[in-house]
């Protein structure tokens, strides 16, 4: 019934392939399907006005897109002047998941920016995102401590995302982009390694929701995070 | 145990003043404790280029802050020569939820803006704007019909939103700014009248949640949503 | 003869109500009829560089129109990502003829920023400001006073301004919408309560005007402005 | 008395040089004193949208400063990234003026676009602009004439500007930098050749003042005016 | 004597991998060393302004570095809210050299954009992005005239680029980014398949260059480019 | 054969007129033919932050044109909110062909700041201000130089430039603006006083070159900028 084929509650392959640029502190590859999101850790020493003199890290995140990781080529944001609202939106949203599996005392005055950039998009770039830019941090933060520069790990738990919806009345898992602009019910779903959630967006995209509805999607971000978790885990061992 | 006084479940009082200024077709000032959004809906004869020509109507909203609505001034954002990631994110999020209780077939092929300007904030500044700002659509929406420029009312329910969160380990209704700013967790429940969900945002913000705690915050937004709803009818009618 | 039936040297209705806002240190609402303009002082620590360090202090104003204060909707400067030619020109006016009425010295190396937002506009949006706005200035500067952290009151005169024109070829008193926008000559008449001139701006709009009419224009401006300071006194009593 | 040694009434040297440029429909090159400004007028096919189809011609005019005119080197608007308030405001005087002087119905729909760029600044660049972006003006109407496309002639009268300033307390015609930069009321007053008034603009800038001295500020501008508006004739002759 | 141990004429390993997104009509990612750019060719039916209804095409390029492509992170050119000038260099050089090669009337009415975007940096990405950039734009033509949109071939020749330089003092080809951050002498050689030149571009950088010189980093060129154009033949194959 | 009744090799009558702006520290206005630019090189205090404390100095140069240099109006760029491609191509040429002829630790930590202002456009206006250029700087180091704020003469030697082409299938000396529009290539040779190269960019456009014709063009322009220097020479004396 899912134009790929897929079990409602079946995840697109993913792959997450380390260490892919040779200057970043940190970096991945994820692929989920056919998105596919470069990822980098950059470590800085400037943290922002608002906590200099605290002691206290910060972690935040930038988004884009290519001009033709689309199927018709967009405009280039650079070109046009400014960053549109969709993209603030999400590496706003990028940045907040991933601060929240943040320990910043741990991490010290220091500023990690994690660049997600999207190399071809096929639905759920924002979540493909918050997944691989936690490996990337997970890197960089890696050499730190082998580096001796930290001493107690500031990453308290991993962090992952998944996209469900309600496609043709059926709650599904993990949408790609035929489903995506099809759906009536849109969800972005952010949890932690332990299960907590860290950030749940719904949105009704023609047709409203229940609660029940709610708890059904929830179930298959839950199923859906646990495997993306175990994936990250490969990955950085 | 609020820093209010209030009970756990009380909301703050809100009160919808309609009719207050003379040129657009619908406006209102809400009025949610020292909160207060000026919203006003202008029909517009213009419609994006996405849908010229498609007979469909658009709704769509911009947010503003003055500069002094806050404890201290915020720099104005014509001035700062764009507008900031949050307004970006809040005016998308009004408009979306605005446009879920649309019929855009019976609106036909005209453009309806609502402005939600914010002139004193404390806390709570986009759901007003949302249940505000649906006052004034609906209002500027009867003038059409009264005009018989409508014949179907494109209204398909009221949309209310009210924010929710955990402060102090408890789940509270609508927090104010003292709370908004110390709350583990916070979120956004956009509900039409009849208790379908519209939008969700819970975020993070310090403390992670819990599936039990989503359910205790939905609780929560019902009980305050349905109030907004009663009063957002007596305002109009 | 006049839109409005008022005679030839009546000003509109004008009431100015005071501390409408909680956070700003100065506030009021000033109404001149239709037009409605909400004024805040704040009080802000920083002063601009080329007086830091010279122990004198600064006033300075924004000005802004609401999308729909007007009567068909006006695209948001913050949106547009720029402050408009005439928004500009105003806002530099309003903070130039505040300062008129100032001791720096006085006042001492700290800046009050006068933001004058137009709710409702129906003509004279830019004298509103003016009048209104040295009333949120005054309030600010009582505060201020009040506390001891200034000894000698920097105010040295009140500041009010009212507009006349030649319509329909007469001079008439504090023109509205109907008469600037048909106006042959607009001026701008700023004077301070001891009856000096602080700026003066008259512009020809399709008739150019003589030297007999500048003093017809002015002996209006007058009895106006003295109306005006009547009002202001009134109001921060 | 004055820094120049010049009569309270006394204007600089004025020179106003014509076709300095080759491609321009009209030009010159104004000094008043050290202050040179080169003015083109472009014949330009397009309108402002506003006045599409109406029939009616556009005049208006932009304003700017070499980098270095000025004593110490300016920033760059091109590179700032936009136009200063001051340049805005100015560029806005100078086209208003000019079309004070236009009969819009005979230039028909086509637009003149008066450019003013200060070469060399020594106070009194705007009205310079003004008195030089006239002859550019009356030299591009001129071949529009000759060629046979327009009948009747649009510029009604010339216009010319001065400004006029208290002065060590006395009214001076025609301030420089020196005088200028320390002035307590500083004017501008822009007439046509007919000896009417087209705009005044009038400043205190520390100093207040009164009528009185308005009057005697307005007599050294009609003895100024009167002077350039012969020598404006003898350029253009 | 060459940091990597290379010969004076020697290029970095090259290698071209075609057809690496699967929404670009042409795509490849080229890399010269640790120079990794990603080249896609997006078909448009828009033309610009300038040439609409002329029945010529037009082929234009855009060129963007990744934040983290560089050994330290650069910001974000969409959040500068500009194109840096290094930037616009770059793209309008490699759409001048682009089309060099291309008929465009042979390619009809038509615009062919090149996105060249550097994953990772080291040395020479305007060279890359251009040898790249006709990989991808050969693959675009293809689809065209396998579809049967075009008859004619509107590709004359390839087109391929190298840099050169005078480093330690000697004439080496394909500079790495240890050799050009200081080679005295940098120059970029644009070259089509059949030995003519398309744009030279040599600068001093430190020292100054003679006429001698130039002709052994033209010896260079032609060798290099020889061997970059026998690699676009063998991947487009 | 040309256009002008020049021969192959013959320049444009050239002249150069210095110290024409009273502000500036050098100044000159260059005509090549047509092309006049006025040239002026501000001494700053502010070095970049690149260089701050290193105790080298700094030649930037920044690049205009005024609206009406052209034969149809060109947008003014300040109103644009940028600087062209164009304009920032050349600017950064300037800047890049100025420093190669200085010794930046005889400069000292100061900026000197060169603005070329092209006046009226007629082709080869980069090269007219680079020519001219050089003259400004020169003239404001030996202000630097005389106040005995200078020991050592940071100017190793004089700098200029010429433009070279084939045209009409023949190499020609300084393109004017009708040959170089239809240049088949088009080539800016800048070279220092003793004959050594700066920069060498030469470009299709239409036609394709060979290494001869490259070797061609290159003589002209040895011949072209010999006159040049000695002009240069004339004008500092």
């Amino acid at each position: 019934m899912r134009p790929s084929g897929r079990e409602l509650n079946e995840m697109r392959a993913v792959s997450i392939e380390t260490d892919v640029t040779k200057h970043a502190e940190g970096s991945c590859m994820i692929r989920m399907g056919d998105t596919h999101v470069l990822c980098t850790a950059s470590l800085e020493a400037r943290v922002p006005p608002f906590i200099k003199g605290s002691g206290l890290g910060w972690v935040t995140a930038e988004y884009g897109m290519l001009p033709r990781s689309t199927s018709t080529r967009m405009r280039r944001e650079a070109q046009a002047g400014k960053q549109g609202g969709r993209t603030v939106e999400i590496q706003r949203l990028i940045g907040r998941s991933l601060r929240a599996g943040v320990d910043r005392v741990a991490l010290g005055e220091r500023q990690i920016t994690v660049d997600c950039d999207v190399i071809q998009a096929d639905g759920g770039t924002r979540c493909a995102s918050i997944t691989g830019g936690w490996v990337a941090l997970r890197l960089a933060v890696n050499k730190l401590m082998k580096a001796g520069d930290i001493v107690t790990d500031p990453l308290i738990s991993p962090v992952a995302a998944v996209s469900c919806g309600i496609y043709a009345g059926q709650p599904v898992l993990d949408l790609d982009y035929p489903e995506d602009s099809e759906a009536g019910v849109d969800g972005n779903f952010i949890l932690r390694g332990d299960g907590q959630l860290i950030e749940v967006q719904m949105s009704a995209e023609g047709a409203t929701f229940s609660r029940d509805q709610m708890g059904q999607l929830m179930d298959l971000a839950d199923k859906g995070v646990g495997e993306l978790i175990a994936l990250q885990q490969a990955a950085v061992a």
